[in-house]
């Protein structure tokens, strides 16, 4: 038998920081936070300001008074609360996928003559699709490691799949659906040891999972904002290039933004030789505004007790769904799985319309998995005790 | 003698549309609408809304109730106000400079097997860097245009660096310095001549500018939406593909937006068969609602208008600066200028920090320029006299 949910929120030490949150009653559970976070009250503020009094106000002046340095500053924030990384090394810009695509190429600009691009065959769509049509582009060949969903890539399965021709290796810290949780400092090393370079996708695990690159000496590594950091939907993600890689490293969409002097209309072109080099266009204020307002959140409450809650939350709602007999993909050992749990049935997209229109909002991923995201910060267990309820009450499982 | 300003005002057809606007008191005169445009008010609330109910209250539904079809629909609707377009051709997406980097590929990729990119070495630099770097990547020549800063590209400039070895010509439909306005409908028909595609940047004219792709069988166009469509900063570009060459175009940036069916996380990637497949990553809600508010109010009161109010304040300004002896480069006729005006003087960088302390904002341009951008919906006749007292003031000029 669990512990009750009121039992559980009364313990909570974050259980405060819910409140940070604009919570709409019309929402009976919220199991979504890990495809869009919610809203920080404080985020609906800083951008009422930012809108009126920054562009409204300041108008063009903004550029000169700090939102220029904002890419390179949100970076470094977001760098220090979140990823390992001392700071110089990240930037926010773009999407995620404009990044993933950047450090495609330039992960095979500083593994040059090595021919072969090696991805998890069952990474998330834009990460599969990009390495293709980089590998296209670049006349690289793609490897694929075809892992088990729960398993996931293994040092086992990399290990067959790296050679002395693999220039770059791209996986994905946390699966987006199993919600397996990758030992990042053994793949790294591993990848290291067959002389190329690995790009970790941290969008499932940024702002729930402690990661430490600089310690695990990670190369490169992309994320996004809009999940648990809460800087809404399509907001700029986050790149990482590791220093030592700075003065070799190229990109391919080499616009004003990443010149050494963009405001000196060179004739000719010189990249930055800082991480800004890592930049395009022009970048946007209120969506990098959002996502340092998310890694202050953060940084307040510091990663390790947001794991910790992280761990608490999804242990609580497996042991309820295994109570009701659903079948749980996710692993059962903390230490390998990130922040959402992935529920297989047959009828999981019925499933998902019918509690969405409860109130109760998971998310449906292809073929026939419900994931349930639980956000540390915003997560209630009443919350999850009244998802789970609903889940049981539509799938007919065993109460 | 000019008219004064007061006067011009009261006559003005679009004098109300100011009160549209965020007006500061602080700011004695904006001369940079066409750096970044003034905070329209209904952005504000519609922004306001957007964060509070859309994100905060609708949450991840947000998606499937209309934030998904936002690249397109609000694509379409700016396709319609601003650019002579029909709907399916147009889409508002990442920066300026990630979709100039798309469409130089894409025009490649329509033109394969020739081997000759063109472009005017006075081109906004994000251009110039661009088509360096694209060609670098697909193996091709740059063929720089050399023009006169004021005559800019003229046909026969043009004409000297067409060849059967051309794909592709990027052109600035109105010049970030000089203002001049091209001739679109000669230079893309002198383009098509000689087998090669056209993409015009179109920054510094939408929104100030009436533009008929469609008519004039324009390939390719791409143009930011924070100067006259006054998006705020870092709002989202917009791209349009002529309906002929969406079968065949092909782009870089391949990520799941791309996709024929993104939700379907396919195991292979297939192109959308829409102008979505120009697409790349999660969009940015809040930049593209921004971005609608403003073409609604271009919308509203139609381009023409716009164009009229436009000609008729820069013919004022260049009267006042002529009036004070200042070196005006900007062509004097109408029908070859857009929406700003240059003023050369070897102190002009001097000369603009004085002006911004003293709440007038005109925009700095290398080596020696001073750039005052007028903005036909949130620009009145009081507001340029105003800029124009301070500028002979500071520039030490015959009043």
């Amino acid at each position: 038998m669990t512990t009750p949910p009121d039992v559980l929120d009364a313990a909570d030490p974050l259980a405060d920081f819910r409140d940070r949150f604009l919570i709409d009653d019309d929402v009976v559970a919220y199991l979504d936070g890990n495809s869009l976070g919610r809203l920080p009250k404080a985020t609906a503020d800083r951008l009422s300001t930012f809108v009126t009094r920054e562009w409204g106000g300041r108008l063009i002046r903004g550029w000169s008074e700090g939102w220029v340095e904002l890419p390179v500053t949100v970076g470094d924030e977001l760098a220090a609360a979140l990823l390992g990384a001392a700071p110089g090394q990240t930037v926010i810009a773009d999407s995620t996928s404009v990044n993933i695509y950047k450090l495609l190429h330039a992960a095979a600009s500083v593994r040059p003559g090595r021919t072969e691009l090696v991805i998890d065959a069952t990474s998330f769509p834009t990460d599969r699709y990009l390495v293709e049509s980089v590998a296209t582009a670049r006349g690289l060949t793609v490897r694929w490691i075809q892992p088990d969903l729960v398993d996931n890539v293994t040092p086992e399965l990399l290990a067959g799949a790296l050679s002395d021709e693999t220039a770059a290796v791209l996986l994905g810290h946390v699966d987006y659906r199993s919600a397996t949780l990758l030992d990042l400092p053994l793949l790294t090393s591993q990848t290291h040891d067959a002389g190329a370079v690995i790009i970790w996708d941290l969008c499932h695990s940024a702002g729930a999972v402690p990661i430490a690159l600089d310690d695990n000496g990670v190369d490169f590594a992309v994320g996004c904002t809009y999940k648990y950091l809460n800087a809404g939907p399509g907001a700029p993600a986050f790149l990482y290039v590791a220093e030592r890689h700075l003065d070799a490293v190229t990109q391919p969409i080499a616009g004003w933004w990443s010149a050494a002097d963009m405001f000196a209309m060179a004739e000719t072109y010189e990249a930055s030789p800082t991480i800004a080099r890592m930049l395009s266009g022009t970048p946007p204020v209120g969506g990098i505004i959002a996502v340092q307002e998310g890694v202050r959140l953060i940084a307040e409450v510091g990663i390790d007790a947001i794991r910790a809650k992280s761990v608490a939350l999804t242990t609580y709602l497996i042991e309820r769904l295994d109570e009701a007999g659903l079948e749980v993909v996710t692993p059962r050992d903390a230490d390998h799985r990130g922040g959402h749990v992935i529920v297989r049935h047959p009828r999981a997209r019925e499933i998902t319309l019918e509690l969405i229109g409860r109130g109760v909002i998971p998310d449906y991923r292809e073929p026939d998995f419900i994931r349930l995201g639980l956000s540390p910060l915003s997560t209630s267990y009443g919350e999850v005790d009244a998802g789970v309820r609903a889940l049981i009450d539509v799938a007919g499982a065993a109460g």
